[in-house]
């Protein structure tokens, strides 16, 4: 392959706060570069439909502190098959775009790991995703950003939790990862949080009701991931009102609003340096590895490796959660 | 009866932000004009378990900013039979407490006026609810919040709407009052909102249909206040599904966390100065009103007038929203 | 003159968050009253200048919710001239601009009267302004944003008052105005106001020294408005440093973020509902007022008696902060 | 010396957002562990004064969510003197303290130092300040919260910036360090940050006068750390004022409400965990080391370490936020 001369790129999977910041990171770092940029917009979809718009750094003012992503982001199941991805690649030998960043979540990454196999096309991958459910990075762009909205609506709830003293159960977002509903607990002061990593779903209600909810305190919070393996908020207020039927028990499943909104300064910074690195990356010949920041720095990850491997989740914070909850 | 030497305070129903702001201006106002002031804790309750405390002006230092009630708030069975509120005017008596400010919604009005019209207790209530739904006030304490709570909400749920292209429905909190839900949806740029005070269900969802969810807008947003009357976002959410598949539909219940929060500057400024309004008013020989503000002036609403009556909602602020969606 | 069909729509004078919500209402309900719609940018350079473009529905997406304006402002001595004025009439005619909205302050609203007076141009202005200082309106677009931007801030400044027991003045804005000021006291829970309304220095800081800023108190926020006529925050605080040495004070002047951000609901409530009055009030016939909300319901203020009287502060208000500063 | 049964916590210097989470993450783990815990009130001044009283778990009950210190903070000059140290330690033999876990920056941190030097004291102190400026610990408790006050207000300032077209210079905080002005750029896309770390003064306002603020971009904003070295925003307005007449530029100094304000998850997550680690490093016999978390673990930081080194700022960071003003 010859030299890079114009990169395309795109947002795909759910949307992310961050991505915008990332968006304008790789615009303006590949213009700083030298290089060429296409907006592909819906993600892969765009790709096959050819909705496809040259970025200028005007294109990317004012876009940083903006929740969702101006590229817009869209499921494409013709990207799925072979075909699909022959189109996408004469999209763009078309548009003479000679490498593709994609800012993603791990489906979003194993696209780009599919196309980069099937033709000679360097693909850089960007972590976007609040569940911070990637391998080989310390952190997503949106994870720190969805962190927080869950506080700020935990600390809401809990203004009604002691007001009326309940028993709030409190669902939130993290596609089988704990990280959300773990951290969101300690950071909010739960009493508890139930995670789909510790699948041992009647020590965790057992635990909690034995020692969490205590005579002393009359109001509780309990965080629970959203993930077929823990059932849910909803379950354990179920089995909370059959079993203990003294409790005042109320369920809130926050739902969509943890995916927009302002980016924290956290999320906006990772953002632009991993737009930054990924042009780095590039530049350096790198392809088919994903971004990350591993001990505050840029790090190469094989897209195999992050996309294959799980998270391991850290048992300090759960001792944390558990000695603080007192 | 003679002079007013001692008041207590209760808040009571669903709490609400700047509860804290009206305890604090009934208690320091009191003390301001020399009377001494008692918090009875968890609403009614407190009256009939004797859960009460003098307030000095520390006790309600530094909690303007907060949500919830610092007095706790209850539903109580109890109070609602005569043999309850026989209990309650004797802790009263023990306690020299000589009148009563309530702090909560119609059912707490209701409340204090029993207790009134039984026994020559000087009762003042203040509007403290989310819902703004109590006649003879334009606005009630905690609605602002809520209402700027939702906005929150809403705007981050609009950037996954638009990064997604899809259709959002959203359910707000109103209890068969659509204050909420109307204003939410203009203050939000919503394309429309469902409110129970006008029950043409069919017409709601297909002039928004035909008219707001046009083909040139790829994402939108439909607030519905929560209520039997309007059957809820789920509803209305598997209606569009059933009815227009082309559609990829979402639906957010916002839930408790309406209720939270930090209140902001007009709870606060309206919750203060109808705490120092009830203590004039008691001073005034007043009894059995709320506190309203009607065209930003102190108003006094007997209790009847303000529980009875169904509050009107503007027909111009629904044209302002039809005019707007387009 | 004859029928209008196109009207004209520019910002002028400091930024106010809603102006953009305003826009949106004005272009919208424009459109949706057959009515086509011209941006003019840079305030009334942009009538000198010609910088000017049709706005469709789309161009006013996704806007409400963002500070600042899209039409941008900026002060303009030309057009004080008659010549000035002349050349901006030529650009109204070329562009075939048949009548203008002019949403600013009482310089903004005082330009649109001399182009009126000169020209037979229908205008109507919008109040917006975070200074709350137009007559004839209970409010203006921007003023709530400011009041819960100045609340946010005292209320993180307090934090630090309490933890290091301090005396902190704050300065904000008002432009000879104490509405932000002596509201925002009330609200943060400060121990008083200093307002250009109330000119009695000696009295203001005496009495506060007296009477706030007990031995019980250990912590104290004072609010002054930035005016000649008060001398700002910095003045007071060298008095005290001089003439009561004992108390560790400092000073924070909020400054230019009290004039941006994303719009609270009320802001956005307004701007909406203005900008629907204003096409229609146009459409009525009306010409050369400004679109006020007086008791909740829209009225037409002529622009001589909006700029010229002074809106009086509520004294209810100063009594309500003094006795809740106890 | 024998076992710790008893320990003494304080916070001391200037307030840091999540100092409240760190407290309450000392009092319960150390319950958890079987010790008393005794509040000390107004950092070190408390141990000469003798204001301190036993905390339980109740005390620390609802202040995870506070910006502040409920144990209050005050400088201390007996405490510098030697004869101050005596009678902080008598008292600390009289309350039966153990051992004194310290909230602070470095000049706290020197003050255990000196105690535990002169008197067989086991200290442990806790990084809490806004400024980062730590060695031995990636971050430090505030810090993140700061980091997004400062965001949350340029954010702001921009939208002033922008609809007037303006150049601001914003002054932040950081105490000789430029963590927070260079993140802050970063994040909130100014165009330059000016710092301590490259006094070279002339090179930075020439550098972005000459490419930063370029002809295509009409508004600009750069950060300034508060400092002698750079001499603050002003000084750079001055210069700007004087040889580059043609740019409108405006000055914000942010001020003390970078201190407070509720913390973010990161402050609180980080407060608890070192929190906890404070009592687990007593119990395994650690004495005079600074709790850090460096590459996201726990590590212990021996006082004269983490005073004495200067924290170097990452030149990669420089390179970003150059890249990105373009």
């Amino acid at each position: 392959m010859g030299t890079i001369k114009c990169i395309g790129i795109l947002t795909s999977g759910g949307d992310a706060p961050g991505m915008n910041a990332a968006i304008r990171a790789v615009t303006r770092s590949a213009i700083y570069n030298g290089l060429k940029v296409k907006g592909i917009y819906r993600g892969y979809k765009g790709l096959i439909t050819g909705e496809i718009k040259e970025f200028k750094t005007e294109n990317v003012s004012n876009i940083i502190q903006l929740g969702g992503t101006i590229l817009k982001t869209a499921r494409c199941q013709e990207f799925k098959t072979p075909e699909g991805r022959q189109i996408a690649y004469e999209t763009m030998q078309k548009e003479g775009i000679d490498a593709l960043i994609v800012i993603g979540g791990d489906g979003s990454l194993t696209g780009a790991r599919l196309l980069a196999q099937e033709y000679d096309v360097p693909c850089i991958g960007l972590p976007g995703t609040i569940d911070n459910d990637l391998f080989g990075t310390d952190t997503t762009i949106g994870y720190d950003t969805a962190l927080n909205t869950i506080l700020d609506a935990v600390d809401k709830i809990r203004d009604t939790a002691t007001s009326h003293e309940r028993l709030f159960f409190v669902e939130v977002m993290g596609r089988d990862a704990g990280f959300l509903a773990l951290n969101g607990a300690i950071a909010s002061g739960a009493e508890a949080a139930i995670i789909p990593e510790f699948n041992t779903e009647v020590d965790q209600l057992e635990e909690f009701i034995n020692n969490g909810f205590r005579k002393s305190k009359n109001s509780s919070i309990v965080l629970v991931a959203e993930s077929e393996i823990t059932g849910g908020a909803m379950h354990y207020a179920e089995r909370v009102k059959n079993e203990f039927p003294q409790y005042d028990v109320r369920v809130s499943i926050l739902g969509h609003l943890q995916r927009g909104g302002r980016p924290t300064a956290h999320d906006r910074i990772i953002a632009s340096r991993m737009g930054v690195a990924s042009i780095e990356a590039l530049m350096e010949g790198q392809r088919n590895v994903m971004i990350g920041i591993e001990n505050d720095q840029i790090v190469y990850v094989p897209f195999t490796k992050a996309i294959k491997n799980d998270k391991p989740i850290d048992r300090e914070l759960v001792n944390v959660l558990h000695e603080l909850s007192i």
